[in-house]
C-alpha cells in the first residue's frame, strides 16, 4: 500500500528534524534508517510531538520504497561523500522510471552534478538540495536551494515549499537550476557566511582592543545595530554570544573561548571555484585565511614573542563608523559572492536567478538579513553585472565607503588585523576606477616574456623594444 | 652511433635556445622536431652561432633516440597538456630501462606527478623541470627547478648544472624532490612573481596619482631603489618600462599601454593549491584578483561613471615610506609562498629544501633579487616555520612594517586600490598577535551549528547554552 507523500532515509539530527517538519505540515512521510535502533528512537520522538500519525517507520528498504506514492520523492540525508553514492546504488533496484532521489546533505556540487548525470539516462530524477539553518532550521523552516531534475522537482515542490522558512509569507524554497546548481548556491551561501562572520570579528576586535569595550558593552552595540540596516541573524546572535556568561566562573563566556576557529571546508571550496572561474572573491579568501591563521595559535604566540605585543593605541573611529564600515564591507562581499554565482550560471548553463536566490536567503538560513530583502528587490528591478552598480546599493555604498576607509586606515595604523574588511575596500577601489595601474604590469610582462600589450587604436598585441638586461 | 650527451625534442623558442645553451657549454646535443622545417632553421641558427659542431639534427625519432648515449637523457620542450602525453607515448617504444624523459615546459605539477607514476614501473625515469627566465634565460642561463626520478637526475646533472644561471659562481639548478616537486616549486615561483609585480604596481599608483610624479620621475626612483635592499630584476625592469618612450608619439610608453593585465594561469593554480592545502596565500590571491579586475575595463569605466572619479588628494607618504612598504609587503608575500612550499613538502613527502630553493632563485629567474640571497642565508641557519620569524627578516620587518602601515592607511583614505599590500599587512597583523578575535567566531559557530569551542584547561568540545532564536 503506497500511502506516503514522500520518503526520507537517514534519521540523524538533520534528517529526523526534516521528517518531523514534513509531518507537521500535514504530509505523510515514510522514514528509514540503516540502524533500526534509530528508527525506534524517531518513532518515540514523533509520538512525543504528536506527529506519529503522519510518519510511517519502515525497517526494510524495499518495503520503505513501496510505501511511497509513485512517482516517488525520496529524500536522502546521509553523510556527504561515498555514503551518498552507496545509498543511490542501494535504492536503484527498487525505483521506477520517473522516481526521484532528493539529496539534502552538504555535497560538493561537482559530486551532485556527477550523480545527476549518472541517473538521467536511467530516467531517475536527481535533486541536489542545499538546506541551511542548522537543526532548528530543519525542524521549523530552513532555506532550501533546489537544483537538479526540473520535472521531478514539481512532484516534491508542495512538500519542500511547505517546510521551508517564510519571509512575509513567501516560502524560502526555490528551484534554481539543473545538476549541481542547488549545492553550488549553498556552497557560496556558506562562503558569504564566512565573510560576514569574519567582518563582524574584525569590528569586534576594534571595539575590544581599540575602544576598550567589555563584552557586555559590545553586546549592547550589536543589539542596537540589529535594529538598523545591519539587521540580520548573525548580528543578532553576535549580541547573544557577547552577552553570554560562563556558568562556572561568572565571567563573559567570549573571554574564555579560545581564539582558534574551525572550518568544515565550504568556505575553501567557494574560494577554489572562484579562483578557477577567474572571479575575484577576496572577502571569502580573506575569511578562510583568517580562520586558518587563527588555528595556528602556537605560531602566533611565538610570533608575538618575537615582535612584541601589537601597539594598539586608542583609536578615534566612532561606533557609527564601525557600523557603516561593516555595512560597506558586507556589500562588497555579497557583490563578490553574487559575481561567482553569475559566472557559474554562465559557465554551467544554469540560468541562476539572482533575485530569487536573494529572496530565499531572506529567512531560514544563517545569512538571513534585512539587507537580502533590499538585494532581492534591487535585483528584481533588473540584474546588474555587479551588485556594486545596482542603484540602491550605490546609494548605500556612497554613504558608507568613507567609514570603511576610516576604519581600515585606523586598523592599519593601530595594528589591528583586518583581512576581510581591507580586502573589501581594496576590491571596491580597484573596481570603481576607470584607470588602474595594470599598464605597468603589462609593460613588465612584455619586457620579460614578450606577452604583448594593447594601445587603444593601435592594436592588442604590441611589443616594446626593451634593452636586454637578462644576461647581466 | 651514440655520440650525443643529451637529446632535445621541440625546437620552438624555448627549446632551441636551451639546445644552443647546452652546445655552448661543450655538450653534444641531438635535436629533433615534429616539423622538419624547424630543424633546418635550427641548423642554420646553430651554424650562425658557431655551435653546429655540438648539435646533431635528427629527422627521424628512432634515429634521434639512438644517437643519444645510454642511459639517455631526453629533454622534451613541447606545449603543456596533451602534447606532452603524446610525446611520451611516441618515445616509449624507443627507450630502454634506465633512460629518462626530462620535461621542461610549464606543466601543472599534478600532471607531472601522474606521468612520473606512469613511467616508474616501466623503469623509465621522468624529470619534471621548471625553467624560469624566458627566452634570454633559456639561451644564457635560466633558473632550473628539478623534480622527479633522483637516479636519472644524476645522469643529466652535469648538463643542467652547466646551462643554469650562476650566482657568485654557484649554479642556479638543483634537484628538489620526487614526482611533481620541480613543477610545484616553479608554480609557486610564478605566484610569488604575481605578488611582486602587483605590489610594484600599487606603489607606482601612489607615485603617479598621489605624489603627481611623471613616468620619468618614477623610473628614476625605481632605478635608485635598485641599488638598495629592493635590488632585483623586477625593480630593474620597472625602471626601464617606466623610462621607455613611444616611437610614434614621443610620449612615455607606459602612459599609452592599456591597463588590462593578462594571465597565463600559474598564479591561479598557486592560489588554488594554497587554498586546498589550507595555507593562507592572500598576497598571491590579491595579485590574481587585481589582474582579473584590471581586465574588466568596461565594467570599471561604468563603475567610475556611477561613483565618480576617485578622490585622490595629495598624500603625505614619502618615497622612503613607499620603499620600505614594498619591502615589508614583499617579505610577507614570500613568507606565504614559502609556507605553501613547506606544506606541500609535508603533504607530498617531498622534503623540499627551502634554503636551496631560495638559492636557485637568486639568478636566472624573474624574481631574482638580493633579497633571495639574504633569504637563503637566513634559511641556511635553520629553517623556521614561517619566514616572518626568521631572525634576519624579523629585523627588516621591524624596521619596515611601520611604513607599510602608513602607506596602506594613506591608500585607504586616498582611495588608492591596494589589494596586495593591504593583504600583506593584514596577514602580518593576524600572524603576529597571540590573541585574536576567533573566540567570537567560535561562539557564533557553536550558537548556530553546535560546532563546539575550547576553553583552556576545560576541554576542546564545549558548548554554550544559547537561546533559540531561529524560530523568530
Amino acid at each position: 500500500m503506497s500511502t506516503a507523500d514522500i520518503g526520507l532515509i537517514g534519521l540523524a539530527v538533520m534528517g529526523s528534524n526534516l521528517a518531523l517538519n514534513i509531518a507537521e505540515k500535514g504530509y505523510t512521510v515514510a522514514v528509514h534508517n540503516r540502524s533500526p535502533g534509530r528508527i525506534d528512537e524517531f518513532v518515540a520522538e514523533a509520538k512525543a510531538q504528536g506527529l506519529d500519525g503522519k510518519t510511517i517507520p519502515k525497517y526494510d528498504l524495499a518495503d520503505f520504497v513501496q510505501t511511497v506514492k509513485a512517482p516517488r520523492s525520496i529524500i536522502i540525508m546521509v553523510k556527504a561523500g561515498q555514503p551518498v553514492d552507496d545509498m543511490i546504488e542501494q535504492l536503484l533496484p527498487h525505483l521506477e522510471p520517473g522516481d526521484a532521489i532528493i539529496e539534502c546533505g552538504n555535497s560538493l556540487y561537482t559530486d551532485t552534478q556527477r550523480r545527476f548525470d549518472y541517473l538521467k539516462p536511467k530516467n531517475i530524477g536527481y535533486l541536489g538540495v542545499g538546506v541551511s539553518g542548522g537543526e532548528e532550521g530543519a525542524r521549523h523552516g530552513p532555506s532550501i536551494m533546489v537544483g537538479g531534475s526540473k520535472e521531478q522537482w514539481h512532484n516534491a515542490e508542495p512538500v519542500l515549499t511547505a517546510i521551508a522558512a517564510k519571509f512575509n509569507g513567501e516560502s524560502c524554497c526555490a528551484y534554481l537550476g539543473e545538476g549541481g546548481a542547488g549545492h553550488f548556491v549553498k556552497m557560496i551561501h556558506n562562503g558569504i557566511e564566512y565573510g560576514d562572520m569574519q567582518m563582524i570579528a574584525e569590528i569586534y576586535g576594534v571595539m575590544r582592543d581599540g575602544l576598550g569595550m567589555d563584552p557586555k558593552a559590545c553586546a549592547n552595540v550589536f543589539q542596537e545595530w540589529n535594529k538598523g540596516p545591519l539587521n540580520s541573524y548573525l548580528i543578532e546572535i553576535t549580541g547573544h554570544v557577547l552577552d553570554a556568561v560562563d556558568d562556572q566562573t561568572g565571567k563573559p563566556l567570549v573571554d574564555l573561548i579560545l581564539d582558534k576557529a574551525g572550518q568544515k571546508g565550504t568556505g575553501m571550496w567557494s574560494a577554489v571555484v572562484a579562483q578557477q572561474m577567474g572571479v575575484p572573491a577576496t572577502a571569502i579568501e580573506g575569511a578562510v585565511a583568517a580562520r586558518s591563521l587563527s588555528s595556528r595559535k602556537s605560531e602566533r604566540v611565538a610570533a608575538e614573542g618575537v615582535y612584541g605585543k601589537p601597539n594598539r593605541a586608542k583609536t578615534d573611529v566612532t561606533l557609527a563608523d564601525l557600523e557603516k564600515a561593516l555595512l560597506a564591507g558586507k556589500i562588497v562581499s555579497y557583490a563578490q559572492g553574487f559575481a561567482v554565482i553569475a559566472k557559474a550560471s554562465e559557465e554551467f548553463g544554469w540560468s541562476l536567478p539572482l533575485a530569487t536566490i536573494a529572496k530565499i536567503w531572506r529567512a531560514g538560513c544563517i545569512i538571513r538579513s534585512r539587507f537580502l530583502d533590499q538585494m532581492s528587490s534591487a535585483y528584481a528591478k533588473g540584474e546588474a553585472v555587479n551588485l556594486l552598480v545596482v542603484p540602491d546599493f550605490v546609494t548605500i555604498m556612497k554613504d558608507s565607503h568613507p567609514s570603511l576607509r576610516k576604519v581600515v586606515a585606523a586598523a592599519a595604523i593601530g595594528e589591528f588585523p583586518m583581512i576581510c574588511l581591507s580586502a573589501s575596500l581594496s576590491y571596491f577601489d580597484s573596481y570603481r576606477q576607470a584607470q588602474g595601474t595594470a599598464n605597468l604590469t603589462q609593460g613588465q610582462r612584455d619586457f620579460f616574456g614578450a606577452h604583448g600589450f594593447e594601445i587603444e587604436g593601435r592594436g592588442t598585441d604590441l611589443h616594446g623594444t626593451w634593452p636586454s638586461t637578462l644576461g647581466k
